[in-house]
């Protein structure tokens, strides 16, 4: 399914307006990872940097979906328009990310000045956080701003979609106890913003303290970073919490971070395109199948059979008429 | 520090004697990534594929270390020799794998046929699932069999952990409820064998009825499944599950479906090689920074720039004297 220029302009000209049919098939055009989804980014990219965008992952049950809705309502209640992209490995253990998007949708569904979506990753090789990147681009391109960010579960896809945005909140809960410094390894090291959410449970002032203790062992800085008590469920704290994200724009703003942290998104996001290459690249300049099977019988070890193919890309491509 | 082929020989004449020393020096080199280590590599593959390796997955606190060591102990007793490698993504939060091995080994390390050792990532491109499967590698080729290999988390690290072993066991505990079930995504999939661990606490029942319940949601036979109760602190359970395990090896290798695992196991771990070749070849072709400063001015979309570095890298690759 070609899309044509005429296609794209029509598209563009959607996502400008900020109509929602458009804006949910730049999306959904984004999460299958054709090369449709490259020329959208080609027409996309000159208009983003604009949005300040947000990343708010935690564990499962820390009500980061309630959180990130009150946020959005209190961002919209000072005139600015919010998009959110509910990033959702789908797994036919989590029922995918269409229920989602009608579970998170109601209460906000009827405001047009927030843009609320889920999205999930579908193409074998493109993973979760590049079709992220290209979605948090096309809400940022729509005008958006903030941008937030929402992720499911707490593993390394969610850090590496952490890896994308501009600040990031890390929310937990009373109650979890040491468990959840073992999940948090990773992301706290990301962290702008700590939430404790679910705060009027028995526990909040421990949680708050292990916090401030997991982050003084850090040495880093770390100490330094807010910590804000929230009960999302009732719209507690939140507009403390958005105080603190406006303020951390301004500091990262004006010391040249948010520059370098883009800048470093940017080289991530270039090396997982690369990574794709040359995957594809191997494909097409050797029958992959019949050199692994050559490996698995170990006559030749991966590292040299990788080499090999490596040089058979280059030999075939370059050899190529350009 | 280049190695020579002498200091190889000499490694390997270790390695293959079990003598720890050569081995924990082997597995250093392994967790380096260097060019080292893909020698070392080439001089072990054709040595390996005799092992069962057997993966131990599943939230922090539910018990897999006690697991994995009573797993091992049983082992032991019918007079296998057994490696185990703990792994575990090093953070400044964690503490690292120093400390998890000499807590680790205590009660194990009397014992020479018994191999343990924590692996941690070190080198930036490296990842954890690569110097993991070198690692197995390692402990295949010198003869242990089966080789255990237990995580800390459970993130989409993990989940890549466990797609380099033959089988995998996931870990659970009474009284995690629904927010287990998110957090299970992705590895639930892949799981041969689940354990309800700490079964002496109360819930256990229900813990067990919900596992079967998700199963059973799946439709891809995944019911039928084994889940067994553990309560490894007092090795209640350990012979069920080795029995279970020992049952499992026996059906996938009389379907041929060990071997069909071990070749998309193969097929990842030259495909991570092969991006990692592309990023250092990208290094050594252009000024990657310079080129990022243009597209971080949005000059240049990254898909655009993406495609330029890969023409660069075939042209000065192939034009190089080889």
């Amino acid at each position: 399914v070609a899309r044509t220029e005429s296609d794209l302009d029509r598209l563009m000209d959607g996502i400008r307006a900020r109509e929602w049919r458009a804006l949910g098939r730049g999306l959904s055009l984004l999460e299958d990872s054709t090369p449709e989804a490259a020329a959208l980014v080609g027409r996309i990219f000159p208009l983003t940097g604009n949005a300040f965008t947000i990343g708010v992952t935690g564990p499962p049950g820390s009500g980061k979906s309630t959180l990130v809705r009150g946020l959005a309502r209190s961002y919209r209640a000072s005139g600015r328009r919010v998009g959110i992209l509910a990033v959702d490995p789908s797994s036919p253990y989590t029922g995918g990310a269409l229920l989602g998007d009608r579970v998170r949708m109601q209460d906000l569904a009827t405001d047009r000045d927030i843009f609320i979506r889920s999205m999930a990753t579908r193409g074998a090789m493109g993973g979760l956080a590049p079709a992220t990147r290209d979605g948090v681009d096309l809400l940022d391109a729509a005008g958006f701003d903030p941008v937030l960010v929402e992720t499911v579960g707490v593993g390394q896809d969610e850090v590496d979609v952490m890896r994308t945005v501009d600040a990031v909140v890390v929310v937990t809960v009373p109650g979890l106890g040491d468990e959840i410094q073992a999940i948090k390894a990773g992301i706290m090291e990301i962290a702008d913003v700590f939430v404790v959410n679910k705060a009027d449970r028995a526990g909040v002032e421990r949680a708050v303290r292990d916090l401030h203790s997991a982050l003084e062992m850090a040495e880093d800085g770390s100490a330094r970073r807010p910590i804000v008590k929230t009960v999302a469920s009732r719209e507690e704290g939140i507009d403390e919490l958005r105080q603190h994200l406006d303020a951390c724009r301004v500091v990262l703003e004006s010391r040249g971070e948010l520059e370098r942290r883009r800048f470093e998104h940017l080289r991530l996001r270039v090396e997982d395109l690369l990574e794709r290459r040359i995957l594809l690249a191997a494909r097409a300049a050797v029958d992959l199948d019949a050199e692994l099977r050559a490996a698995s019988s170990r006559r030749e070890d991966p590292y040299t059979l990788a080499d090999r193919i490596f040089a058979r890309v280059i030999e075939s491509t370059s050899s190529k008429p350009r």
